[in-house]
């Protein structure tokens, strides 16, 4: 496997549900899963998808700057995400993602989550 | 082990050396660690320490910003910071940096590394 390719293949893939129908989102995440959303810690799918499914925007844009990527462990991919959101047609606002993927059963779900905007 | 103690005792700890003496950081990284710097990407030791300490900067400050913490398989810990670097008395750059610490031999080591600075 090419963490690459997978890499770029599984950002599009998420950012393309979240940006529209973040409740499909479901079968990214596992009981083990991991969401720590601008500081606040959510274990399991069920309390990862409350959250996001919650967040206060309807529309979003995104452009993304950069998309860095690691092997990590044995058969994992860590993702580092830099870019900007645009939500609800108001002012771009930078923001970084950090992944770790895992593969189950043949297909990649997300084991770590984190994300934080960049306010600075 | 409280991952949230060990990622801010190594934070102190790493950011403290960089910050004053580079090629210091040698024994945190082994030859299977990875470091993606800007984009660009180095694996093993000598290859990091080596990009590390031709850093084209001599004095730095830091302001930590945040800090989130995930444990990452079975004895791993994940850290995702955000801060600005004050480099030879500049203006503050906001960067963003994410490792993966593993443990080796009781003690903690770098597995991963990727630093972005967000210019944007």
């Amino acid at each position: 496997m090419d963490p690459k390719a997978v890499a770029i293949q599984f950002r599009d893939f998420y950012y393309g549900i979240f940006d529209t129908n973040r409740s499909q989102l479901q079968p990214l995440y596992r009981p083990s899963s991991m969401l720590t959303w601008e500081g606040q810690e959510f274990l399991g799918t069920e309390s990862i998808l409350e959250k996001l499914t919650a967040l206060p925007f309807e529309k979003i844009r995104r452009e993304i700057t950069t998309t860095d990527v690691q092997p990590c462990g044995d058969d994992g991919i860590l993702i580092f995400i830099t870019g900007a959101l645009i939500i609800d047609d108001g002012q771009p606002i930078q923001f970084s993602q950090t992944f770790r993927l895992k593969q189950e059963s043949g297909s990649f779900v997300v084991a770590n989550d984190i994300f934080r905007l960049n306010l600075g």
